[in-house]
């Protein structure tokens, strides 16, 4: 059957989030329904990266086998008709190997989170950054931020949820910077732990506020302690921007 | 009575537009009603540049007299209180002398238009930008541009119901450049006739897709004549970004 890569970009607000759900309107679901509305397959769209209630995607990818080999724009188009007016749009669909597997062929993700630091409610970043209501010390947050990169046990910054079979992870990048009046973090891994990037940035913010140190951020890892962890930052601010794959 | 001046933000979308109407959401309205709410006072609240229905504002400036002297940070967070949960946000107060008149005092108005060409429809975008499903020819659209730079008698760009005296404007900024994966115009003036803004945009995108020439933006600003105009662009895209005052 021909296999399909797709390239995928959502506004996660009024979704259960990326896996198909037998309750509430999930993004693998409208898609699939898409799928059926478009060729009358029951397809499975396979994610690489399985996005929480609320959380966006710029460049979520993901894989998908029909019984014809339809032309790729075909297939874009098609969806993207079907989707209609939902907010999900196929930024691109192009023929895959056999072998290729969204999520377990992926070799990095990249997410951007975005926070705005100002007492006024957020009015055009209403649902798209999280907002703390004092000043951000953004040198603070990027320096304590590196003690987190190499490779360590995230147990701290794991949902109590998470189904990996093991709390290792490496984490490559982890920055912290001021752009057009709020702060972005930018963080990306082979792969990330359930809730890992939301609680990294909710530590952050516990040290961009001075209620932490860099060290007390150190300690919070060296713990290993779902119970070390600051509060977990809600979804609205993240955004799956991006996910490599071999060659 | 003390004058304040406002520096406001909202997302267009839900609003008739800036200006109170007897039917419809406005963003005036939502104001006033703010202020009710706040200090028992049925205030006027004036602004610097009556947005159309859809149309956003970073930098929106108004000002309104209170009767009483109240701290300046205490309107911006009472006020702010009072227009939850819509998507306006006052972020700065200040005290302002008695000639101050947001409209009137006003030297200059900054806006910004976002396009993003792409043939899939917008998802993180959506009421943010005009889609424009073929690409666009930035460098053309700039260089066109630059023909409407100065004083003219912008006819052929303004609405039917523009009740400005008189159709001579002078346009001192017009950029056209590529951006984070879309397109942005740039555009400033001491003011604007109604409808101008969107009404050039939609005339530069037939310069982008390549059905006008240089010479024909210039050739339609001469006829000033409105029939010449390109379509209008939509209200998504446009943000009052910017209002200056002297000193």
């Amino acid at each position: 059957m021909p296999r399909y890569r797709l390239l995928i970009e959502y506004d996660g607000a009024p979704f259960s989030g990326w896996q198909r759900q037998i309750n509430g309107l999930s993004v693998q679901g409208a898609l699939e329904a898409a799928f059926l509305g478009f060729c009358g397959e029951a397809v499975a769209v396979k994610g690489a990266g399985r996005t929480d209630a609320g959380v966006h995607a710029s460049g979520q990818v993901a894989h998908v086998d029909l019984s014809r080999a339809w032309r790729p724009d075909t297939v874009r188009d098609a969806v993207n008709a079907h989707l209609r007016p939902q907010p999900i749009a196929v930024l691109d669909a192009a023929p895959a190997p056999d072998d290729f597997d969204a999520r377990f062929s992926a070799t990095r993700r990249h997410y951007v989170y975005r926070l705005v630091d100002r007492r006024p409610p957020l009015a055009l970043d209403l649902g798209r950054a999280w907002r703390i209501p004092r000043p951000l010390d953004v040198g603070a947050m990027d320096a304590a931020a590196k003690r987190l990169l190499g490779r360590h046990d995230f147990t701290t910054f794991r949902s109590a949820e998470c189904q990996a079979n093991s709390p290792l992870r490496t984490l490559d990048r982890l920055d912290v910077t001021r752009e057009d009046g709020g702060v972005v973090v930018r963080t990306n891994a082979r792969s990330f732990l359930h809730n890992q990037v939301r609680s990294m940035v909710g530590s952050l913010v516990e040290v961009g506020i001075g209620r932490w140190s860099a060290d007390d951020l150190a300690s919070a890892l060296a713990r290993a302690d779902r119970a070390a962890c600051g509060p977990v930052a809600p979804p609205d601010g993240l955004t799956l921007a991006q996910v490599d794959y071999p060659g």
